[in-house]
């Protein structure tokens, strides 16, 4: 059975940079989740009351997804855009306890 | 338009009642989404080094939608079988920045 690679990512971004922000990770999300068959989610949120402080829910259908992920055009360019725009990132790897969505 | 109100919910379980604990929710969660039109995801994961550290990203269609689930006979079951087994709970209202999710 395929086990789904599943990441928390915790982002803070340079305040005066926010907007330009969010349109990278739109651009970056629409077409990663358009283009490769393994990015299953990526869902990304912002603090109501900071919103400088982003969450990123990351489903991948397996680790070689993820490695794939890691290696597409689209994800190196939203990683060389947004480099001076992140003050800091941590990733925090989940295991999945039960995956709840509706199915449409 | 209708606003989706997403949170995440931090959970920390009592290291002894774990196993216990994912029983609880995935039960729950199966249910709520099953149940509840509003309800559009609940994804439960353990972070991978300490699975006593839960994470719940929580989408529901509109603010509603939340207080119904609120008022549910099956989220008022769960959060009295849990009560004993959380040592603590943390909630952080977000905002959508970009969900992506595949559609099949």
């Amino acid at each position: 059975m395929q086990v789904q690679y599943v990441q928390i990512a915790e982002i803070e971004i340079d305040p005066a940079q926010l907007e330009a922000y969010k349109v990278a990770i739109r651009e970056h999300i629409e077409t990663a989740v358009l283009m490769e068959p393994g990015v299953l989610a990526l869902q990304a949120v912002s603090e109501t009351e900071d919103p400088t402080h982003i969450w990123v829910f990351e489903i991948y259908a397996d680790m070689d997804a993820y490695r794939a992920h890691l290696e597409a055009p689209h994800f190196k360019k939203y990683k060389t855009e947004t480099e001076n725009m992140v003050r800091s990132l941590k990733l925090v790897q989940v295991t999945p306890v039960a995956l709840g969505a509706k199915t449409k």
